[in-house]
Protein backbone atom coordinates (compact mmCIF):
# COMPACT_ATOMS: atom_id res chain seq x y z
CA UNK A 1 0.00 0.00 0.00
CA UNK A 2 1.28 3.50 -0.56
CA UNK A 3 2.84 4.98 2.39
CA UNK A 4 1.03 6.98 4.48
CA UNK A 5 2.55 9.68 5.69
CA UNK A 6 -0.55 11.98 6.45
CA UNK A 7 -0.78 9.66 9.88
CA UNK A 8 2.61 10.14 10.73
CA UNK A 9 1.98 12.60 14.12
CA UNK A 10 4.89 14.93 13.03
CA UNK A 11 3.95 15.09 9.28
CA UNK A 12 0.21 15.60 10.34
CA UNK A 13 0.69 18.41 13.02
CA UNK A 14 2.57 19.89 10.46
CA UNK A 15 0.64 19.97 7.75
CA UNK A 16 -2.35 20.47 9.89
CA UNK A 17 -0.81 24.19 10.00
CA UNK A 18 -0.42 24.59 6.38
CA UNK A 19 -2.74 27.44 5.08
CA UNK A 20 -4.80 25.39 2.97
CA UNK A 21 -5.47 23.36 6.46
CA UNK A 22 -6.77 25.78 8.19
CA UNK A 23 -8.11 28.04 5.63
CA UNK A 24 -9.24 25.22 3.48
CA UNK A 25 -9.68 26.21 -0.15
CA UNK A 26 -9.23 29.68 0.06
CA UNK A 27 -5.85 28.71 1.65
CA UNK A 28 -4.75 27.27 -1.44
CA UNK A 29 -3.62 29.80 -4.08
CA UNK A 30 -4.33 27.11 -7.41
CA UNK A 31 -8.19 26.67 -6.46
CA UNK A 32 -9.39 29.66 -7.80
CA UNK A 33 -7.77 28.10 -11.23
CA UNK A 34 -9.00 24.27 -10.41
CA UNK A 35 -12.20 25.60 -9.76
CA UNK A 36 -12.37 27.29 -12.85
CA UNK A 37 -12.46 23.62 -14.18
CA UNK A 38 -15.32 22.21 -12.55
CA UNK A 39 -18.58 21.66 -14.08
CA UNK A 40 -21.92 22.65 -12.69
CA UNK A 41 -22.47 20.58 -9.53
CA UNK A 42 -26.00 20.43 -9.16
CA UNK A 43 -27.42 17.54 -8.59
CA UNK A 44 -24.51 15.77 -9.29
CA UNK A 45 -22.60 12.91 -7.78
CA UNK A 46 -19.74 13.64 -6.74
CA UNK A 47 -16.37 11.33 -5.71
CA UNK A 48 -12.93 13.52 -4.29
CA UNK A 49 -9.88 11.30 -3.96
CA UNK A 50 -7.97 11.96 -1.35
CA UNK A 51 -10.26 14.21 0.52
CA UNK A 52 -8.28 15.11 3.74
CA UNK A 53 -9.93 17.28 6.08
CA UNK A 54 -13.25 16.96 3.66
CA UNK A 55 -12.87 20.65 2.35
CA UNK A 56 -13.97 19.97 -1.15
CA UNK A 57 -16.67 17.47 -0.28
CA UNK A 58 -18.47 20.19 1.67
CA UNK A 59 -17.77 22.79 -0.66
CA UNK A 60 -19.80 20.23 -3.28
CA UNK A 61 -22.41 19.88 -1.28
CA UNK A 62 -22.77 23.86 -0.49
CA UNK A 63 -22.95 24.25 -4.45
CA UNK A 64 -25.45 21.69 -5.32
CA UNK A 65 -24.06 18.33 -5.49
CA UNK A 66 -26.33 16.10 -4.48
CA UNK A 67 -24.25 13.20 -3.06
CA UNK A 68 -20.52 12.97 -2.18
CA UNK A 69 -18.12 10.63 -1.02
CA UNK A 70 -14.57 11.23 -0.06
CA UNK A 71 -11.92 8.62 0.26
CA UNK A 72 -8.66 8.88 2.04
CA UNK A 73 -6.21 6.53 3.42
CA UNK A 74 -5.36 8.52 6.71
CA UNK A 75 -7.68 8.18 9.56
CA UNK A 76 -6.61 11.49 11.22
CA UNK A 77 -7.44 12.72 8.23
CA UNK A 78 -11.11 11.33 8.01
CA UNK A 79 -11.84 11.96 11.83
CA UNK A 80 -11.44 15.43 11.62
CA UNK A 81 -13.33 15.54 8.12
CA UNK A 82 -16.32 13.49 9.66
CA UNK A 83 -15.68 15.93 12.86
CA UNK A 84 -16.79 18.76 10.82
CA UNK A 85 -19.88 18.08 8.70
CA UNK A 86 -23.63 16.50 9.70
CA UNK A 87 -24.34 16.32 6.28
CA UNK A 88 -25.82 12.36 5.97
CA UNK A 89 -25.43 13.59 2.20
CA UNK A 90 -21.54 13.46 2.35
CA UNK A 91 -20.18 9.99 3.01
CA UNK A 92 -16.33 9.81 3.98
CA UNK A 93 -14.64 5.98 3.39
CA UNK A 94 -10.86 4.95 4.19
CA UNK A 95 -9.09 3.16 1.30
CA UNK A 96 -6.26 2.78 -0.24
CA UNK A 97 -6.51 4.51 -3.94
CA UNK A 98 -3.90 1.83 -4.99
CA UNK A 99 -6.95 -1.08 -4.37
CA UNK A 100 -9.91 1.18 -4.81
CA UNK A 101 -13.28 -0.95 -5.46
CA UNK A 102 -16.22 0.99 -6.06
CA UNK A 103 -19.53 0.29 -8.34
CA UNK A 104 -19.44 1.32 -12.08
CA UNK A 105 -21.14 4.76 -13.51
CA UNK A 106 -21.68 5.84 -10.26
CA UNK A 107 -20.38 9.14 -10.32
CA UNK A 108 -20.67 13.05 -12.60
CA UNK A 109 -17.32 14.08 -11.03
CA UNK A 110 -14.21 12.60 -9.79
CA UNK A 111 -12.07 15.32 -8.44
CA UNK A 112 -8.79 14.65 -6.58
CA UNK A 113 -6.34 17.67 -5.16
CA UNK A 114 -2.29 16.88 -5.01
CA UNK A 115 -2.84 13.46 -4.25
CA UNK A 116 -2.69 11.01 -7.59
CA UNK A 117 1.36 11.64 -7.05
CA UNK A 118 1.18 9.29 -4.38
CA UNK A 119 0.17 6.64 -6.30
CA UNK A 120 2.34 3.43 -7.41
CA UNK A 121 -0.46 2.15 -10.11
CA UNK A 122 -1.65 5.22 -11.82
CA UNK A 123 -2.85 3.40 -14.84
CA UNK A 124 -5.03 1.02 -12.57
CA UNK A 125 -6.70 3.75 -10.61
CA UNK A 126 -7.28 5.79 -13.73
CA UNK A 127 -8.57 3.05 -15.61
CA UNK A 128 -11.16 2.36 -12.47
CA UNK A 129 -12.02 6.57 -12.29
CA UNK A 130 -12.99 5.94 -15.74
CA UNK A 131 -15.55 2.66 -15.22
CA UNK A 132 -16.48 4.78 -11.88
CA UNK A 133 -17.53 7.61 -14.14
CA UNK A 134 -20.98 8.38 -16.38
CA UNK A 135 -20.21 8.73 -19.57
CA UNK A 136 -19.84 12.39 -19.98
CA UNK A 137 -18.71 12.49 -16.48
CA UNK A 138 -15.72 14.55 -15.57
CA UNK A 139 -11.79 13.97 -14.12
CA UNK A 140 -10.32 17.16 -12.08
CA UNK A 141 -7.52 16.81 -11.16
CA UNK A 142 -4.16 18.47 -9.69
CA UNK A 143 -0.63 16.61 -8.88
CA UNK A 144 2.68 18.32 -8.42
CA UNK A 145 4.23 19.74 -11.40
CA UNK A 146 6.31 16.79 -12.94
CA UNK A 147 9.07 19.69 -13.50
CA UNK A 148 9.00 20.20 -9.62
CA UNK A 149 9.07 16.28 -8.66
CA UNK A 150 11.77 15.30 -11.30
CA UNK A 151 14.47 16.70 -9.49
CA UNK A 152 17.31 13.88 -7.75
CA UNK A 153 17.44 16.95 -5.00
CA UNK A 154 14.38 19.24 -4.95
CA UNK A 155 15.16 22.63 -4.30
CA UNK A 156 16.34 26.36 -5.81
CA UNK A 157 19.29 27.97 -6.22
CA UNK A 158 19.94 30.84 -5.64
CA UNK A 159 22.36 33.01 -7.82
CA UNK A 160 24.92 35.79 -6.37
CA UNK A 161 22.20 38.39 -7.59
CA UNK A 162 19.43 37.17 -5.62
CA UNK A 163 17.89 35.58 -9.07
CA UNK A 164 16.14 31.81 -8.41
CA UNK A 165 16.98 28.99 -11.07
CA UNK A 166 15.20 25.23 -10.42
CA UNK A 167 18.21 23.00 -12.03
CA UNK A 168 16.37 20.02 -13.16
CA UNK A 169 17.78 16.62 -13.85
CA UNK A 170 16.27 12.70 -14.03
CA UNK A 171 13.08 13.82 -15.95
CA UNK A 172 12.70 11.04 -17.93
CA UNK A 173 13.14 8.36 -14.81
CA UNK A 174 9.78 8.03 -13.36
CA UNK A 175 9.38 6.24 -9.98
CA UNK A 176 10.00 7.41 -6.43
CA UNK A 177 11.27 10.67 -5.07
CA UNK A 178 11.92 10.75 -0.99
CA UNK A 179 11.62 14.05 -0.14
CA UNK A 180 11.75 16.13 3.10
CA UNK A 181 8.33 17.99 3.08
CA UNK A 182 6.80 18.43 6.70
CA UNK A 183 8.53 15.24 7.64
CA UNK A 184 11.42 12.85 6.36
CA UNK A 185 11.42 10.57 4.14
CA UNK A 186 7.86 11.55 2.70
CA UNK A 187 7.65 9.30 -1.26
CA UNK A 188 5.87 10.64 -3.83
CA UNK A 189 5.90 9.34 -7.35
CA UNK A 190 7.56 11.65 -10.27
CA UNK A 191 5.86 10.85 -13.39
CA UNK A 192 6.42 12.96 -16.76
CA UNK A 193 3.77 15.47 -18.14
CA UNK A 194 3.15 12.83 -21.23
CA UNK A 195 2.83 9.95 -18.98
CA UNK A 196 0.04 11.42 -16.91
CA UNK A 197 -2.08 12.62 -20.34
CA UNK A 198 -1.16 9.32 -22.71
CA UNK A 199 -2.46 6.81 -18.96
CA UNK A 200 -5.37 9.39 -19.37
CA UNK A 201 -5.84 8.88 -22.95
CA UNK A 202 -5.12 5.30 -22.91
CA UNK A 203 -7.85 4.29 -20.02
CA UNK A 204 -10.36 6.16 -22.43
CA UNK A 205 -10.50 9.84 -21.37
CA UNK A 206 -10.34 12.56 -23.58
CA UNK A 207 -8.50 15.54 -22.81
CA UNK A 208 -10.38 19.00 -22.49
CA UNK A 209 -7.80 21.20 -20.26
CA UNK A 210 -3.83 21.11 -18.69
CA UNK A 211 -2.90 23.68 -16.75
CA UNK A 212 0.47 24.50 -15.08
CA UNK A 213 -0.29 26.59 -12.77
CA UNK A 214 1.71 29.12 -11.21
CA UNK A 215 0.04 32.47 -9.15
CA UNK A 216 -1.88 35.82 -10.85
CA UNK A 217 -0.32 39.08 -10.80
CA UNK A 218 -3.06 39.92 -8.05
CA UNK A 219 -1.85 36.86 -5.69
CA UNK A 220 1.85 37.64 -6.11
CA UNK A 221 0.80 41.62 -5.01
CA UNK A 222 -0.56 40.20 -2.15
CA UNK A 223 1.55 37.36 -1.31
CA UNK A 224 4.81 38.38 -2.94
CA UNK A 225 7.26 35.12 -2.31
CA UNK A 226 4.89 33.25 -4.48
CA UNK A 227 6.65 34.90 -7.51
CA UNK A 228 9.12 31.87 -7.52
CA UNK A 229 6.35 30.10 -8.06
CA UNK A 230 6.23 31.10 -12.06
CA UNK A 231 10.24 30.46 -12.86
CA UNK A 232 8.75 26.83 -12.41
CA UNK A 233 5.30 25.75 -12.15
CA UNK A 234 4.41 23.91 -8.99
CA UNK A 235 1.22 22.24 -9.75
CA UNK A 236 -0.45 20.43 -12.63
CA UNK A 237 -4.09 20.92 -13.16
CA UNK A 238 -5.91 18.50 -15.32
CA UNK A 239 -9.40 18.19 -16.99
CA UNK A 240 -10.78 15.18 -18.55
CA UNK A 241 -13.83 13.42 -19.47
CA UNK A 242 -15.59 9.98 -20.45
CA UNK A 243 -16.55 9.95 -24.07
CA UNK A 244 -20.79 10.83 -24.01
CA UNK A 245 -20.96 8.62 -27.35
CA UNK B 1 7.33 38.02 -40.50
CA UNK B 2 9.41 35.63 -39.08
CA UNK B 3 13.09 35.66 -38.64
CA UNK B 4 13.78 33.90 -41.76
CA UNK B 5 17.27 32.98 -39.90
CA UNK B 6 17.34 29.64 -42.38
CA UNK B 7 18.48 32.12 -45.56
CA UNK B 8 21.20 33.80 -43.44
CA UNK B 9 24.96 32.16 -45.21
CA UNK B 10 26.37 31.57 -41.75
CA UNK B 11 23.87 29.93 -40.13
CA UNK B 12 22.75 28.02 -43.47
CA UNK B 13 26.39 26.58 -43.59
CA UNK B 14 26.01 25.32 -39.97
CA UNK B 15 23.01 23.80 -40.33
CA UNK B 16 24.00 22.33 -43.33
CA UNK B 17 26.73 20.21 -41.22
CA UNK B 18 24.68 18.96 -39.15
CA UNK B 19 23.85 15.40 -38.79
CA UNK B 20 19.88 15.67 -39.89
CA UNK B 21 21.32 17.43 -42.33
CA UNK B 22 23.68 14.94 -44.01
CA UNK B 23 22.22 12.03 -43.24
CA UNK B 24 18.57 13.16 -43.01
CA UNK B 25 15.51 11.59 -41.39
CA UNK B 26 17.92 8.69 -39.67
CA UNK B 27 20.17 11.67 -38.53
CA UNK B 28 17.85 12.87 -36.14
CA UNK B 29 17.71 11.10 -33.45
CA UNK B 30 14.20 11.74 -32.55
CA UNK B 31 12.83 10.46 -36.04
CA UNK B 32 11.83 6.81 -34.75
CA UNK B 33 9.56 8.38 -32.31
CA UNK B 34 7.87 10.75 -34.36
CA UNK B 35 7.57 7.83 -37.08
CA UNK B 36 5.57 5.84 -35.12
CA UNK B 37 3.00 8.37 -34.34
CA UNK B 38 2.38 8.56 -38.15
CA UNK B 39 -0.36 7.15 -39.44
CA UNK B 40 -0.47 4.83 -42.84
CA UNK B 41 0.31 7.17 -46.25
CA UNK B 42 -0.74 4.79 -49.17
CA UNK B 43 -2.55 7.32 -51.11
CA UNK B 44 -2.70 10.03 -48.65
CA UNK B 45 -2.12 13.96 -49.13
CA UNK B 46 0.68 14.94 -47.09
CA UNK B 47 1.64 18.78 -46.00
CA UNK B 48 4.86 19.54 -44.31
CA UNK B 49 5.30 22.72 -42.19
CA UNK B 50 9.05 24.03 -42.64
CA UNK B 51 9.98 21.05 -45.12
CA UNK B 52 14.00 21.90 -44.96
CA UNK B 53 15.45 19.85 -47.40
CA UNK B 54 12.57 18.26 -48.18
CA UNK B 55 14.06 14.61 -46.51
CA UNK B 56 10.37 14.03 -44.94
CA UNK B 57 8.46 14.68 -48.55
CA UNK B 58 10.71 12.22 -50.34
CA UNK B 59 10.01 9.82 -47.40
CA UNK B 60 6.62 10.11 -47.04
CA UNK B 61 6.31 9.92 -51.27
CA UNK B 62 8.34 6.33 -51.11
CA UNK B 63 5.89 5.30 -48.17
CA UNK B 64 3.00 5.62 -50.18
CA UNK B 65 1.68 9.39 -50.27
CA UNK B 66 -0.28 10.59 -53.56
CA UNK B 67 0.71 14.03 -53.14
CA UNK B 68 3.40 15.89 -50.88
CA UNK B 69 3.56 19.31 -50.36
CA UNK B 70 6.36 21.26 -48.63
CA UNK B 71 6.35 25.16 -47.16
CA UNK B 72 9.69 26.75 -45.85
CA UNK B 73 9.95 30.33 -45.72
CA UNK B 74 13.75 29.83 -46.61
CA UNK B 75 14.92 30.00 -50.22
CA UNK B 76 17.92 28.21 -50.00
CA UNK B 77 16.60 24.95 -48.52
CA UNK B 78 13.82 25.06 -50.76
CA UNK B 79 15.91 25.80 -53.88
CA UNK B 80 18.31 22.31 -52.57
CA UNK B 81 14.56 20.30 -51.65
CA UNK B 82 14.24 20.78 -55.09
CA UNK B 83 17.12 19.74 -56.73
CA UNK B 84 16.68 16.61 -54.77
CA UNK B 85 13.94 15.07 -56.41
CA UNK B 86 12.14 15.09 -59.81
CA UNK B 87 8.77 13.77 -58.21
CA UNK B 88 5.86 15.69 -59.83
CA UNK B 89 3.87 14.36 -57.10
CA UNK B 90 6.01 16.71 -54.57
CA UNK B 91 5.52 20.44 -54.78
CA UNK B 92 7.51 22.93 -52.67
CA UNK B 93 6.33 26.88 -52.11
CA UNK B 94 7.93 29.47 -50.39
CA UNK B 95 5.69 30.78 -47.85
CA UNK B 96 5.40 32.29 -44.54
CA UNK B 97 3.60 30.13 -41.77
CA UNK B 98 2.52 32.96 -40.17
CA UNK B 99 0.73 33.77 -43.52
CA UNK B 100 -0.40 30.56 -44.54
CA UNK B 101 -3.52 30.47 -46.77
CA UNK B 102 -4.04 27.21 -48.02
CA UNK B 103 -7.31 25.85 -49.57
CA UNK B 104 -9.49 23.61 -46.79
CA UNK B 105 -10.31 20.35 -46.43
CA UNK B 106 -6.71 18.88 -48.59
CA UNK B 107 -4.95 16.92 -46.49
CA UNK B 108 -4.60 13.77 -44.19
CA UNK B 109 -2.01 14.65 -42.75
CA UNK B 110 0.07 17.66 -41.51
CA UNK B 111 3.75 17.11 -40.59
CA UNK B 112 6.02 19.45 -38.94
CA UNK B 113 9.46 19.07 -37.63
CA UNK B 114 11.16 21.45 -35.65
CA UNK B 115 9.41 24.27 -36.90
CA UNK B 116 6.36 25.72 -34.58
CA UNK B 117 8.83 27.27 -32.06
CA UNK B 118 9.67 29.57 -34.41
CA UNK B 119 5.82 31.30 -35.06
CA UNK B 120 4.36 33.79 -33.58
CA UNK B 121 0.83 33.74 -33.78
CA UNK B 122 0.64 29.44 -33.15
CA UNK B 123 -3.18 30.00 -32.63
CA UNK B 124 -3.77 31.40 -36.34
CA UNK B 125 -1.29 28.31 -37.58
CA UNK B 126 -3.03 25.84 -35.79
CA UNK B 127 -7.07 26.79 -36.38
CA UNK B 128 -5.50 26.83 -40.16
CA UNK B 129 -3.85 23.82 -40.14
CA UNK B 130 -7.32 21.91 -38.28
CA UNK B 131 -9.49 23.61 -41.81
CA UNK B 132 -6.47 22.18 -44.01
CA UNK B 133 -7.17 18.85 -43.05
CA UNK B 134 -9.55 16.33 -44.20
CA UNK B 135 -11.96 15.24 -40.94
CA UNK B 136 -10.27 12.60 -39.47
CA UNK B 137 -7.01 14.12 -40.52
CA UNK B 138 -3.98 14.16 -38.54
CA UNK B 139 -1.26 16.45 -36.85
CA UNK B 140 1.86 14.90 -36.29
CA UNK B 141 4.45 17.89 -35.19
CA UNK B 142 7.83 18.26 -32.85
CA UNK B 143 9.31 21.30 -30.99
CA UNK B 144 12.03 21.92 -29.02
CA UNK B 145 10.59 21.14 -25.14
CA UNK B 146 8.90 23.92 -23.34
CA UNK B 147 11.74 22.75 -20.26
CA UNK B 148 14.61 23.42 -22.99
CA UNK B 149 13.22 26.73 -24.19
CA UNK B 150 12.41 28.46 -20.82
CA UNK B 151 15.21 29.74 -19.47
CA UNK B 152 16.42 32.99 -19.77
CA UNK B 153 19.79 31.70 -19.95
CA UNK B 154 20.08 28.21 -21.49
CA UNK B 155 22.83 25.48 -20.93
CA UNK B 156 24.00 23.10 -18.48
CA UNK B 157 25.13 23.50 -15.15
CA UNK B 158 28.33 21.00 -14.86
CA UNK B 159 28.61 20.35 -10.69
CA UNK B 160 32.15 19.49 -9.33
CA UNK B 161 31.35 15.63 -9.41
CA UNK B 162 30.31 15.79 -13.27
CA UNK B 163 26.66 15.78 -12.71
CA UNK B 164 24.82 18.14 -14.82
CA UNK B 165 21.25 19.78 -14.33
CA UNK B 166 19.18 21.60 -16.30
CA UNK B 167 18.72 24.99 -14.17
CA UNK B 168 14.74 26.03 -15.22
CA UNK B 169 13.77 29.56 -14.50
CA UNK B 170 10.86 31.91 -16.96
CA UNK B 171 9.06 28.87 -17.60
CA UNK B 172 5.41 30.59 -17.07
CA UNK B 173 6.70 33.91 -19.03
CA UNK B 174 6.05 32.99 -22.67
CA UNK B 175 7.55 34.81 -25.49
CA UNK B 176 10.90 35.14 -27.06
CA UNK B 177 13.70 33.91 -26.35
CA UNK B 178 17.39 34.48 -28.46
CA UNK B 179 19.89 32.32 -28.20
CA UNK B 180 23.53 31.91 -29.93
CA UNK B 181 22.16 27.87 -31.84
CA UNK B 182 24.35 27.92 -35.11
CA UNK B 183 24.32 31.83 -35.52
CA UNK B 184 23.97 34.44 -32.86
CA UNK B 185 20.45 35.57 -31.42
CA UNK B 186 18.17 32.99 -33.03
CA UNK B 187 15.01 33.92 -32.26
CA UNK B 188 12.57 31.42 -30.90
CA UNK B 189 9.33 31.58 -29.26
CA UNK B 190 8.91 30.03 -25.60
CA UNK B 191 5.47 28.29 -24.46
CA UNK B 192 4.31 26.32 -22.12
CA UNK B 193 3.00 22.45 -22.80
CA UNK B 194 -0.24 23.34 -21.50
CA UNK B 195 0.05 26.24 -24.28
CA UNK B 196 0.52 23.52 -27.02
CA UNK B 197 -2.06 21.32 -26.16
CA UNK B 198 -4.86 23.51 -24.77
CA UNK B 199 -4.35 25.63 -28.24
CA UNK B 200 -4.76 22.60 -30.39
CA UNK B 201 -7.81 21.72 -28.13
CA UNK B 202 -9.56 25.28 -28.63
CA UNK B 203 -9.20 24.89 -32.35
CA UNK B 204 -11.10 21.79 -32.33
CA UNK B 205 -8.60 19.20 -32.23
CA UNK B 206 -8.27 16.05 -30.34
CA UNK B 207 -4.88 14.91 -28.41
CA UNK B 208 -4.14 11.47 -29.44
CA UNK B 209 -0.44 10.78 -27.80
CA UNK B 210 2.07 13.40 -25.86
CA UNK B 211 5.60 12.07 -25.61
CA UNK B 212 8.57 14.10 -24.43
CA UNK B 213 11.71 12.81 -25.91
CA UNK B 214 15.10 11.37 -24.82
CA UNK B 215 16.98 9.02 -26.11
CA UNK B 216 16.55 4.90 -25.92
CA UNK B 217 19.63 2.64 -24.11
CA UNK B 218 20.29 1.77 -27.14
CA UNK B 219 20.74 5.32 -28.72
CA UNK B 220 22.91 6.28 -25.90
CA UNK B 221 25.07 2.58 -26.08
CA UNK B 222 26.17 3.68 -29.78
CA UNK B 223 26.01 8.03 -29.05
CA UNK B 224 27.49 7.95 -25.04
CA UNK B 225 26.54 11.78 -25.34
CA UNK B 226 22.85 11.80 -25.48
CA UNK B 227 22.80 9.94 -22.11
CA UNK B 228 22.54 14.15 -20.97
CA UNK B 229 19.00 14.15 -22.86
CA UNK B 230 17.29 12.20 -20.45
CA UNK B 231 17.83 14.51 -17.56
CA UNK B 232 15.25 16.91 -19.34
CA UNK B 233 14.18 16.27 -22.90
CA UNK B 234 14.84 18.17 -25.66
CA UNK B 235 12.00 17.36 -27.78
CA UNK B 236 8.03 17.69 -27.29
CA UNK B 237 6.36 15.73 -29.97
CA UNK B 238 2.63 15.57 -30.37
CA UNK B 239 -0.34 13.33 -32.39
CA UNK B 240 -3.45 15.10 -32.71
CA UNK B 241 -6.79 14.73 -34.85
CA UNK B 242 -9.66 16.08 -36.06
CA UNK B 243 -12.41 14.61 -35.17
CA UNK B 244 -14.60 12.41 -37.68
CA UNK B 245 -17.69 13.26 -36.73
Amino acid sequence: MTQNIYDDPGFFENYSRLPRSQEGLDGAPEWPALQALLPDLHERAVLDLGCGFGWFCRWARQHGAAHVRGIDVSERMLARARAATQDAAIVYDRADLEELALPPNAFDLVFSSLTLHYIVNLDRLLAQVHDLLHRGGHLIFSVEHPIFTAPSKQGWRIHPDGHKTWPIDSYLDEGPRSTDWLAKGVIKQHRTVATYINTLLRVGFSLSHLEEWGPTDQQIASHPPLADERQRPPFLLVAASKSAG
